[in-house]
C-alpha cells in the first residue's frame, strides 16, 4: 500500500506553490489536495466554528474548502480522505515562515493541526524576491517527506522548512537543522483615509530585524542553506516553572 | 505615574467578561479597552493584512476595532495608546483556554502579540458551565496583574490563567503553576444540509479527552485550583535538534 499524502496550503487551491508540492508528493505516494478556495494568509491557527463549510471536488484528488488551512486539515482527515493520511505537506508558501512569525502562519498552522491529529506533518516555504522558483523547494519537499515517512517524527513535533529562492539546486549549500529565530521589530502600520474622509489603519509593510545566531532559522536561509526547524505543540516555558512556583509562594 | 494597562479579548468589546476585567485592572492603574467590535473566537494568532481597520472610540478609554484580537493589540500599542502599556490583560474569556487548544485561542493570541511587542501580558479565562461568575476571576486577574507589574515575567513568556467557574472565592483551593496539557481527542464535525440540498460540514461540539498529570493545566482546574501556565513564543523542540541533526546526516 503506498503512502497517502495530504497536501494543503494558505495561498489557496489555485496557487502555483501547491501545484508544485502536489507534483512533488506524487513521487512519494498517493497525493490529495484539500486547500482553501482562496488566499488565507496570516490567519494563524484558526478554525471556522460560526458557519458550515462547503467542500468542492475540483478535479481528481483535488478539493477546495471555503475555510482556513486548519479547517482543510480537519475536514480532510475526518471527512474527505478514505483513510487517515500518512503525511501532511503544507505549502509551498511563496514567502518566508520564520521566527515568531510562524504563529501567524496559515501554512505552519495546517501542519500544526496535522500534528494535533497525530499525522506527521511539515510546512515548506520559499524565501526571497519574486519570481519564485519552486523546483528547488520541490526537491527538498521530496527529501523531507521521504525522511518523515521513513523515520517518523518526534512526539508532537512538525518540521518547518524554509528554502532560499534560487533557480538551481547547486545554489543551495546544504540543510541546517535550526531553532526558531527571534524577530525584534514590530509590524508597521500605515494610516489611510477612506473615500469618506475618515482615518483607517492598515497593518503591513514592516521590515523585520532578527536576532543573530548561526543555529537560527533566518540565519540559515541568509547563509544559503535550507532551514529545517522541529516545532512542537508544547508552548510551556518549562524553565520558568520553578521560578514562578517559588515567586508565587513568597 | 500609575501603570498603563491595555485590556482586550476575543469575545468582543461588549462582552461581560471584558467589562469585568476592565473593572479589575482599574484597581492596578489606568486601564484602556481596545477590543474587537464583535466576537472573534478561534481566530488564532491572525493579523488582518488584506484591508484597512477602523478604530472607534465608544466611550472614555474604550475603543473597538473591526478586526482580530491580535490586530487590537498591534493598533493599541502603536497607534491608540498615548504610550507603551506596562501590562496587557486579555479576557475574561467565557470558556477554557487549556492544552493544545490555546493555539486556536484569540484570547491567548492577544497576549502572544503583546509578548512579541515586549509588553508583559496575561490571558485569563473562566472554565465551567454557564452562567459564568466573573467575580472570582476578577480577584485573580488583580493578583496576576499585580504580580506581573511587581516581578515582571521571564523573557518571551506570558501567563495563561484559567479559573474554575465558581461563585465564591472560598470555593477555590489555591493557585497551581502548571504546564500545558495535551488534548487527545479530535474536533467533532457535524454534517448539515443546506436549504438547497447540498451537504456542508460544521466543526464543533467535540468532547475533548485529556492526558492525565497533576502538573497539567486541565488537571489543576478539575481539582478546583486556578491554573497559571507560563507560555513562551519559542516553539522549537530543542530536545529534537540533536536527533534530527544525527539522522539527517546518515
Amino acid at each position: 500500500m503506498q503512502p497517502l499524502i495530504l497536501v494543503t496550503n494558505d495561498d489557496g487551491v489555485h496557487s502555483p506553490g501547491i501545484i508544485a508540492l502536489f507534483k512533488a508528493m506524487k513521487e512519494l505516494g498517493e497525493a490529495y489536495i484539500v486547500a482553501p478556495d482562496r488566499e488565507r494568509s496570516a490567519v494563524g491557527h484558526s478554525l471556522t466554528l460560526h458557519r458550515p463549510l462547503k467542500v468542492e471536488e475540483l478535479r481528481e484528488n483535488v478539493f477546495s474548502v471555503n475555510g482556513t488551512p486548519t479547517d482543510c486539515v480537519a475536514l480532510a482527515v475526518h471527512k474527505i480522505l478514505f483513510r487517515r493520511p500518512d503525511l501532511i505537506a503544507s505549502g509551498i508558501n511563496s514567502g518566508a515562515n520564520l521566527g515568531d512569525d510562524i504563529t501567524y502562519s496559515g501554512t505552519v498552522s495546517a501542519a500544526l493541526e496535522g500534528t494535533i491529529l497525530n499525522v506527521p506533518s511539515f510546512a515548506i516555504s520559499v524565501i526571497g524576491d519574486r519570481p519564485f522558483h519552486y523546483e528547488v523547494a520541490m526537491h527538498y519537499a521530496v527529501k523531507v517527506g521521504s525522511y518523515i515517512l521513513d523515520k517518523s517524527l518526534p512526539y508532537d513535533t512538525l518540521l518547518n522548512v524554509n528554502v532560499p529562492n534560487v533557480p538551481k539546486l547547486a545554489d543551495i549549500k546544504g540543510v541546517r537543522i535550526t531553532r526558531q529565530g527571534k524577530r525584534v521589530y514590530d509590524n508597521a502600520i500605515q494610516e489611510v483615509i477612506s473615500p469618506w474622509g475618515d482615518r483607517h489603519y492598515w497593518i503591513g509593510g514592516g521590515k523585520p530585524y532578527w536576532e543573530q545566531g548561526e543555529d537560527m532559522d533566518i540565519q540559515a536561509v541568509l547563509d544559503g542553506y535550507v532551514s529545517v526547524t522541529p516545532v512542537h505543540l508544547d508552548l510551556t516555558n518549562h524553565a520558568a516553572l520553578g521560578q514562578l512556583r517559588k515567586n508565587w509562594q513568597s
